[in-house]
């Protein structure tokens, strides 16, 4: 199931790594299995099985208990027994990975520990399609499809197999670990065949295995399956004969997978079809859809993603679309609304219509693959982005909680021995909002890299990396897009810098001129209330603090304002210089990652400190890149020197405008600018 | 003639410069033809023409005057006229060139000079074939040989244009003006035709246009000439039908150049034929010639570059061949002795010959192309490094000086606008060896970028270039071969590095491996009294300093000595980690160069200012690549990690090792490690 990474082991080298090689594939989980069979009494489960096999400690008793809420659980030490309690299956198991996770990471005496869910739903939603790829994926094919032809080939081949099994299995630890409770298992460009008896056959095998780590499996749906899968001739949702081919659909469903979760719907976005095509509005859509899986504790997550290509400013669209249906939605109903008014940048504001929006529910979709954040190419741990927009957005504002999520067949899961890291915090969060980046670093590190089988204990040297991943999201907006700068990034596959991609015939607001408007006196797309007054979808406060250059918090300076190239910045510095300046700490931050990571090559194993080395050296490389293509494009507009206390870019701004990355790399990216 | 160079002209960045073009054809001679002709009066001839185009100030009195050296001359302020004074045209021409160069950087007034040059004969070897190619040139094609077969093509064709007598002129003043009065018009490694008829009517052809600006011709012959010109069956140089042959060429080559200046030889080395393969010694082969050009004062430079595969130090091998010859030579032969005792690398200490021959006349072979300095992409004055030689080889012990040209048929001349400054540096040192680098770069730098037409003054920002230009070649040295490595290059081009070089079937001391020696214990050549021996050559002081690895310059260190990587280098660091911080100052160095030229701009016109940033971030570049070779290679060896106080290898060793640059590229370097 999984294939081998591939790797550039330096074999010239082999041998010198004292730490024995390990490839990545058990995620976190790296418990061995305890030599003599712990004694857990009580409920019988997934939770005591668990325990069962890694659980070093002594006695434990799971016991279920009414009066907690759904998930939550309580672990408490009590007469040299620990005793796990939990309303639920689901909770007790919650409980004993936690136990687990304090046997590698800290005190699992004296324990008195109350866990209670922050959302009820903590879902991954998988961008995979029928035939194996994956939209947006870097870490291989598809963990859950992988038939060229989903129609035409039975389920009982690949399914029913134990390696596929197995596979399912580690990954519904995983997610049960830190809390993950549902999974959308296709791509949101949803094709119509996912709903096919076909295609469902395998999703029941899929939630069968994941059952018993309370993980319940959604789908994404394509608003016109009625039409290309039931033969109809509209998918008006307000015809009683799609209302019909829907009822039918849902209750195939719910025969084949009793606890499916429900519905998945990007409708009227980027070409996808909706109930606008029929005249029709986002509610009557997802209405419809929430009618028929309410019988089953159905639901219906509806995203907010959306915009065309006329409208001046992007970055309005989701609200101005959304606000006036607020209120009109169904209870088990969920906007699902992208953290960003514009799409998973480095570095947005909030989408506005989070504080807007008053009488829906809404749940946030973060993206942990890193579409734009440098695939498993880069080290960029994304928690301390997803507290940024905690802090701006309440947590209780929201009903639950979304990631797209960054896995794929690779050997090590995500690409990227450290893209696991934002699996695991996206879990942890969606648990609890509160914890700390850092909090969810030392635990993800202590598990991942800490002493386990031969290695060397590193809890002690584990400083530099916390540290190293506490700044990799700051690192990659300041050599990608600092001080506000969004969406300059190639055209097509997003990964690196071509701020000045614009042929002809694409769309404008697909094109890096959009968004970032460089001409001789400035740069920057002015949202004030005299530019596109997107501000003014912000409450008051923050309103007035956007819409006042001078007042606008720097890292989103040229996300609201064009600022002139000589405006004077808090450093002291003008705006084109601090530009220079920020994209030259990137690079710098990039390039000490390195030395702090070799660093670490006595206390990891061979394996994965290659893996992670040649990773590492590629974003270094990449930062180069993006220091250079930004600063040389950009200083074609300012016509400003770059300051002399940084060192200067390395490459030709012709040459690089002429390069072209393979895409046929996609999936397993090993790529960068060469020159 | 000469051809556009390929530039990366950057068309956004157009119009931004204030500085108009230059192609940097005019060299260091940008002198603007005087509005009104200047009343020069005296001997007439061609410094009189210079003078009457150039000169700008008052009067201008030539003479005649004996008692003055040849080539010397007096220049003297006097009743508001300027006197100049010599004993014959040549130092007239000298003198006006001097007088000129004054009015570009400095006073005209009040003069009292008087100059002598420290050797009569001060050459250009230029490795040329008749074909047109150009061996270790990276400056495109031979300025003098372009024809596919020389002997089927007529010399009126070529070298009776106007083109050409053009750019024959230019050469010659530019030679003159920096008082170099001889040039070898073709490769050392010489094809057997360059003796042929047809090929010495384009000798003549090239020797009457240079005559007028004091430069005399000379050849290089292939000693197995009167077998594969003559038609004789062998080329023993006491053989009486041999000496005949040579005798009549010798006579034939007089009739067309009466002033032509003699031969060049490499023979028994690297394949070439010579004396040896009939018996005999390099003395009675150069003896043999020297007979025949006596009567026609013509001379012999007799190269002492000789190396065998079997000897396990080649660097003893000059030495070992040539002292027991000592003494032997006629008094019109002069042994041309590289440098260095290798071949013309980044570093290496003089060649033990200089200080040991005692009866014969020696001269020093620089190379001024860059062949193992990084080609036309590198900007490396080399000045300091023959300042170097000379603060070892006392200049009074030479009888000449000859220089490996590095000039091609590009509209620059040299590849790079710096090298220029090479060629330049090359010709102040051979008449004056006790010039600093400093005066010689400040020299050249005023009249090359100095204010000149429509560029603005160039005088007051010149201090960041010069010092760019002083500490260039040590900057070389560090980021390729520090602390007295040597030849790691890439097999055949000898641009980047290549330590692993090491294919099956290659000789030995071809093969990178063979000179850093790297391995458990630690990496250098083992030259002392108890390795090769090589000390021993030196004097008996040096000898000693050399011999103790505590008193051996560091700047030599595994030149000498096997050196532990543990070993206490003066800094208080281990050698190893001292050799990290070498590779990392040097890249530092080359991206700093790039800030330095970046703040040019202003005062740079806009081609030479693209240009040469061109070749900087190809230097910079490098340097990066270099760095990583060599540091993950040589720690295959080492097993010590690299120090956390720098940044660390952004590539890949494996990546590296698979790397080629296509050797098609060659003449007009245009490359660089990709990846």
């Amino acid at each position: 199931m999984k294939k081998m990474m591939i790797s550039a082991l330096i074999v010239l080298l082999a041998g010198w790594s004292v730490a024995s090689a390990e490839d990545g594939s058990q995620l976190w989980l790296r418990l061995s299995p305890a030599k003599t069979a712990a004694t857990v009494t009580g409920v019988k489960g997934t939770a005591m099985a668990e325990l069962q096999t890694y659980w070093t400690g002594g006695p434990v008793v799971l016991k279920r208990q009414k009066g907690l809420a759904p998930d939550a659980y309580t672990i408490k030490s009590q007469d040299g027994k620990t005793l796990i309690s939990a309303a639920n299956d689901a909770g007790l198991l919650y409980g004993a990975f936690h136990l687990l996770r304090l046997q590698e990471t800290g005190q699992t005496d004296g324990l008195d520990i109350k866990e209670t869910p922050a959302y009820d739903l903590r879902i991954l939603n998988h961008w995979d399609n029928p035939n194996g790829t994956v939209e947006r994926g870097f870490a291989g094919k598809s963990i859950f499809w992988g038939d060229k032809d989903v129609l035409a080939t039975p389920h009982s081949q690949r399914e029913k197999s134990a390696e596929f099994a197995a596979a399912m299995k580690t990954y519904a630890r995983a997610n049960a670990s830190v809390g993950i409770n549902g999974t959308v298992l296709n791509n949101v460009n949803a094709k119509p065949e996912a709903l096919s008896t076909a295609s469902l056959e395998k999703a029941k095998d899929i939630a069968d295995l994941l059952r018993p780590y309370g993980i319940r499996v959604y789908l994404s749906i394509n608003f016109a399956s009625p039409i290309k899968v039931g033969g109809l001739k509209t998918a008006d949702p307000l015809d009683a004969s799609v209302k019909k081919w829907w009822k039918d659909k849902v209750n195939e469903i719910y025969r084949m997978i009793p606890d499916f979760g429900g519905f998945l719907v990007k409708a009227n976005s980027e070409g996808e079809p909706g109930p606008q095509d029929f005249g029709r509005t986002h509610a009557d859509g997802a209405n419809m859809l929430a009618d028929v899986l309410k019988p089953h504790k159905g639901i219906v997550m509806w995203r907010a993603f959306v915009y065309s290509p006329q409208s001046p400013d992007r970055a309005n669209q989701a609200y101005l679309e959304f606000m006036p249906l607020d209120g009109q939605f169904r209870d088990n109903v969920i906007i699902q609304i992208k953290n960003g008014p514009i799409d998973f940048q480095p570095r947005e504001p909030y989408s506005p219509l989070f504080t807007a929006m008053q009488k829906t529910p809404m749940m946030v979709e973060f993206q942990i693959t890193q579409e734009y954040l440098g695939a498993a190419n880069h080290l960029v741990y994304l928690a301390p982005m997803w507290k940024e927009f905690f802090s701006f957005v309440k947590p209780n504002s929201l009903k639950a909680m979304a990631g797209v999520a960054n896995i794929g067949d690779d050997t090590n899961w995500c690409g990227h021995h450290f893209a696991q890291a934002n699996w695991y915090a996206f879990g942890r969060l969606a648990w609890n909002p509160a914890l700390t980046s850092q909090q969810i670093a030392e635990e993800w590190l202590q598990q991942t890299f800490g002493a386990q089988g031969n290695l060397s204990p590193l809890t002690s040297h584990l400083s530099p990396l916390l540290q190293l991943m506490l700044d990799s999201r700051e690192a990659c907006v300041n050599y990608m897009m600092p001080l506000g700068i969004h969406h300059i990034f190639a055209g097509g596959h997003h990964y690196g810098p071509e701020p000045w991609y614009s042929p002809k015939g694409v769309r404008a607001d697909w094109t890096p001129p959009y968004y970032h408007k460089a001409d001789a006196t400035g740069m920057g797309f002015d949202r004030t209330t005299s530019g596109s007054g997107n501000v003014k979808q912000y409450p008051e406060a923050l309103c007035q603090q956007y819409n006042d250059i001078n007042t606008c918090p720097e890292n989103l300076l040229t996300w609201f304002h064009h600022v002139p190239w000589d405006f004077k910045m808090k450093s002291g510095r003008t705006f084109w210089d601090e530009l220079c300046h920020k994209y030259d700490d990137g690079l710098r931050q990039a390039r000490h990652f390195l030395a702090v990571w070799d660093a670490m090559q006595p206390y990891v194993d061979q394996q994965r400190f290659q893996e992670v080395q040649h990773k590492l050296r590629i974003q270094a490389r990449d930062a180069e890149w993006w220091r250079d293509a930004c600063l040389l494009y950009f200083q074609t507009f300012s016509k400003r020197p770059i300051p002399q206390d940084m060192d200067h870019p390395v490459h030709n701004l012709d040459e690089m405008m002429k390069f072209r990355i393979d895409i046929t790399m996609y999936e397993n990216p090993d790529y960068g600018y060469t020159k």
